[in-house]
């Protein structure tokens, strides 16, 4: 296939912001880009060939959309899959494929994937409605603390809950769900690997993430993790057994505890660019954004070595503001070594909304450790 | 200013390759822009909030377009300057000043804005018109060989001719024209420094530049340029002073010629950001484009040290075709290490016509060097 005809159409089901970093590689191929999302204002909007406003989980919506494109990606997990199988069945190329996403969509089925693939997860029960859960502790089969999780349309600490006591429950929702043990981890990893249509893979280095305490948001993610070179090894190849196991094309972001007696345990995968990469824009040889556009249009993956240690700041809602967004001290974190930021440009704030990122690039990575709670302290996501 | 505010809009007159890398590091703050350019098919069009088409040097074109903007800058030189010496009276801000844009736009007084200002340069003659140059010749106060460059609208290569004999007088044009001596020069350097609306500077490291023998166009860039620190010191700060001189602000780039006997002599100055700075997206800490943002909204400006090794190839359109375009071979590159392409989209090649380039990074400019050689033998610009 020739992408850099203008008969190649590349489709991008959704138009957030992690499509927007994903459209502007796309200059760097030259590629014609159409987007599909709900919002008319999405972030997409100012950056691609041709804006389609529409329902990502209406069958037809997707389904015509995708009959516009040669090769169809996505940005957002929460796609209507049987539109996706359909495209695939009249041979337009979906990466990821409709049957990787039916299974990442699903919590439920999402681990026993991990479970009928022998990728490391940590044990779990499922349950068809929240009253079977409360069965299930009176039979002492399940126990507190344990974390619940929504097995659909959870993200960003939404749908998952630490549930410690009876009255916890009250706030979890109704529908299916799972259980997991409250794994005592010693940190939090991810690992992002590129396949491409080929088969030729990638990982990038092992990072670490910090997490809000209050928000269950990451708070930094660090480029390199600092744990031994025996457990970065330990966790890529997980992660390339997972990638391999779903026969994936793109990218795989697999997320994993370290626990505290070091065992690696997937937590989750999303099969996209992922927050957890952002550091690559700057750090890396080839960015994440730049990974995945080789990996689906089946050109050789680019190096995933850094140029330099890392550390990505999410930046987010102050938790005591609402409304049009300012942005408090730009110009001091500015002022900083090695400070790139990342704004997103939604024009509201809300406490613990993403409003952007920061990167912190320095060859030393204890001093972009530093320098990141520096820009962290100083800069506040306030409404004016 | 609040730059942030969606009542903030930065104007970009020109909307070509330069303007539309440029908007993409507007994302990173969010920034409103309007783009003018007289081609409804620019590449700018796919990138900013609002596209204008118009001609760049009629007044009342340039002059409505910036009444919109709060802040206006370029990225081509031949924009209507009274136009924007009417909007920098009305208060609004243009960067580079409309006196800085009118020195540079004619070479004979940029030259000598040079001699006034104490700034090396080769040694130089004035004529109004062609058949003066003859004159000057028979009376043996200008010798063959010597450059020939028209005073205005030069670029690329256009408008500058080498001149060894007689007959070579016939190919210029008859207008108002320098002659420079023909200098015997080691290499060519560049230098860009920025400089913001404070009077921060920066300068990026010193480049040096190879030039294809026959289409007078730079072939690779190469950063750091192999010359003694000392060279590399003394050429930042010609080109600070260069910058100081002109008031400058923004990103200013600075040819230089390096002599046989060791001198330094500017050759002409970009007041933009510059094909030899295109390195900087992968290799800098703060990429020129980021760099002249920060500069104009007065901003801190970045650190502009290097993450890795660098050379920039540029490509340009095979000798032997005219047509639709087609990349031969660009699976080959893109499985090098470090080799990121930029495609510029233009959808017709034509002989040494610009259509993208590529940058190679690594830590070893040796192997960087060897990569781009293998680039550049490599891949075709051909047609279909």
């Amino acid at each position: 296939m020739n992408y850099f005809s203008s008969n190649f159409k590349l489709g991008i089901i959704g138009g957030g912001q992690l499509g927007k970093m994903l459209l502007q590689e796309t200059r760097k191929f030259d590629v014609h880009t159409l987007v599909l999302d709900p919002s008319e204002s999405a972030p997409c909007k100012i950056a691609c060939n041709e804006f389609f406003v529409g329902d990502l989980m209406d069958f037809d919506t997707v389904y015509n959309f995708g009959k516009r494109a040669g090769v169809v990606t996505i940005e957002i997990e929460n796609v209507n899959v049987e539109a996706l199988e359909a495209l695939e069945k009249e041979g337009i190329k979906v990466y990821p494929s409709s049957k990787t996403l039916r299974t990442i969509q699903d919590k439920s089925q999402q681990k026993l994937f991990y479970v009928d693939n022998n990728i490391p997860t940590a044990p779990f029960s499922r349950f068809a409605y929240k009253d079977q859960i409360l069965t299930a502790i009176n039979n002492e089969s399940l126990s507190f603390p344990f974390v619940w999780k929504s097995t659909r349309f959870g993200y960003d600490g939404y749908g998952v809950k630490i549930v410690k006591t009876y009255s916890d429950l009250d706030n979890l929702t109704a529908g299916e769900c799972i259980t997991e043990n409250l794994i005592a981890f010693e940190m939090e990893l991810a690992v992002i690997v590129a396949r491409s249509v080929s088969g030729q893979v990638a990982t990038y280095p092992v990072v670490e993430m910090e997490f809000h305490p209050e928000a269950n948001q990451v708070e930094y993610v660090i480029c390199p993790a600092r744990i031994s070179d025996e457990n970065a090894k330990k966790a890529q190849l997980i992660a390339l057994k997972t990638s391999a196991a779903f026969n994936h094309v793109g990218l795989l972001a697999v997320e994993m505890f370290l626990t505290k007696n070091g065992d690696l345990l997937v937590n989750e995968v999303a099969p996209r660019p992922h927050n957890s990469g952002h550091f690559s824009i700057e750090a890396s040889i080839t960015s994440q954004y730049e990974q995945h556009l080789r990996a689906i249009l089946n050109f050789p993956l680019g190096s995933t070595k850094s140029k330099a240690a890392a550390v990505m700041v999410n930046l987010v809602g102050d938790e005591n503001y609402n409304g049009p967004v300012a942005y408090e001290n730009i110009e001091k974190i500015l002022s900083l070594e090695g400070v790139t930021p990342h704004i997103y440009g939604k024009k509201e704030t809300r406490p613990f909304r993403k409003m952007g990122h920061v990167t912190i690039v320095n060859q030393d990575l204890t001093e972009a450790r530093k320098i990141a709670e520096q820009v962290k302290r100083t800069i506040k996501v306030i409404s004016t």
